[in-house]
């Protein structure tokens, strides 16, 4: 790990430059500063009075343009919505230094891979694209802490022209966070997100937005329970930030959501039909699956 | 409430029976014992050595019989799965006193009032049914505990041959566990519940189904994070008990489910369509609708 490389007055990080303070972002960079493995951090936003919190909460040290990250920053990380990264990319390119590397957050890899292929061109090996796999209902630099990442994944999608080094850099700093890290491809990584994060975020809106539309929608939120609010807990997102994830992988996503809903049609059957032991057979095998996902991983 | 006008040396409720000693049923023994409201707690169950447990852990005083029950309780509490109550209620009518009150905790109200009309017959007056809404996916006498239904609501849907003592002796001990009540219809609660419990159940049943059977499900389940944790934990839940909430309740769940397959149609088609106002109106919509629930319920 490069907290072990690193000499005592040569932090693991010198200039680390956050694009998009808040819980991912600001996360990342108080994980880092906790164990004193980053010098000096700039946070780059749309919103001065957001940057001006992050400030005083001690995430940045210093409110910067785009252009001035580009200049200073040893790593630079893109925490925006993906829809974003583009031209943020695009935006920081002509300032980059040679040795800075760059890296994101985002939730879909393939599109993020060619909006900064288009962006960066001959720079694409400074980019090494990430997902780290932390909630993001709260949002918000007021969200951010240094243990987020503690025991989480984080998935690096490396691409051909990466170096070696950068690759390794990048694992060390994620696992000093605390992070187990895991390389796949990004078609890989946005089939395997697509099922257990965007669908079920999809499933989630679509039913607290069907919820809140009907005419007695007062008197069922009164009933709502535990359950309720455990399912649609997701629903309360960042629109913008999902809105960018769907559409971005919008093909697996609609994919995903196909196999959902032929598997719906079924335990749809087996209850119209009145088909107890059917339907007893569909709620004991999501039940064990659930039981034995909770016991292993170490998230309920 | 009751503990105001119980006698120092008489509580609320002499001898309190409890059919299905698990977290509903054994919350509620807990929560009145713990403000000395209950004298003596019978316990019955299909499990001795879940009796046991409970006996052991000071839910109940003693594992008796069903006649056993009927013949010394003042309250009898079915906690059982819906589909059992009929039966259960046919085999406690012999050895019923006239005093007895005898009250449920189903999911569902139509069904179950439906089947204690017809094994209680002439005795119908002394079922007041209920419906304690609380969460339900930890199981078991371990799970029970006497603050689960503080700030809880409690449906209560009363029958035209309840007395008014009835109702209010069910109602002041249910607000004597720290609960809320509230009165509605059967077919009404039903309506209601199927949307805001049944429903989001059987779609977390479905989904978690569905990614567990995949072929490359290891890989899936190794990438979910706290979203998938949320959205699929009460698919944890007990098969039993929600096949009979499913049949019970098959109308009201089966005409709610057509309503989501609609709204998910047209965010489908939105995402389909690459329709990024579309899509973005929907997520918004639907995380302030969340965002104002969780505000106001107390739950989250």
């Amino acid at each position: 790990m490069s907290s072990a490389r690193a000499m005592p007055d040569s932090p693991a990080v010198g200039v680390l430059a956050v694009i998009g303070v808040g819980l991912i972002g600001g996360s990342f960079a108080a994980a880092l500063r906790s164990r004193g493995a980053v010098g000096r951090v700039l946070g780059v936003g749309r919103h001065a009075h957001t940057l001006e919190r992050a400030r005083q909460m001690g995430l940045i040290d210093e409110a910067v343009s785009l252009q001035e990250a580009a200049g200073q920053a040893d790593l630079i990380v893109l925490a925006t919505p993906v829809g974003a990264m583009g031209r943020i990319l695009a935006q920081l390119k002509p300032h980059l230094r040679d040795e800075t590397l760059i890296t994101d957050t985002g939730s879909t890899k393939a599109s993020v891979v060619a909006a900064a292929r288009a962006a960066l061109g001959e720079r694409i090996a400074q980019f090494v694209p990430a997902h780290p796999i932390a909630g993001a209902e709260a949002t918000g630099p007021e969200a951010a802490n240094a243990v987020l990442y503690q025991g989480r994944v984080v998935v690096l999608t490396p691409l051909a022209e990466n170096t070696d080094a950068a690759r390794q850099r990048l694992t060390d700093l994620w696992e000093g966070c605390g992070a187990r890290v895991m390389c796949m491809t990004p078609e890989a990584h946005d089939v395997v997100l697509a099922s257990v994060s965007h669908v079920p975020h999809f499933l989630a809106s679509v039913f607290m937005g069907q919820v809140a539309a009907a005419a007695d929608s007062d008197r069922r939120l009164g009933l709502a329970g535990s359950g309720f609010r455990d399912f649609t807990r997701i629903a309360a997102g960042s629109p913008e930030m999902w809105r960018d994830i769907f559409l971005a992988n919008r093909a697996a996503v609609l994919s995903e959501l196909q196999e959902v809903k032929a598997a719906l049609l079924q335990a749809e059957q087996a209850l119209q039909e009145e088909d107890g032991q059917g339907l007893h057979d569909f709620l004991e095998r999501a039940a064990l699956a659930r039981r034995f996902w909770g016991g292993r991983s170490g998230l309920s």
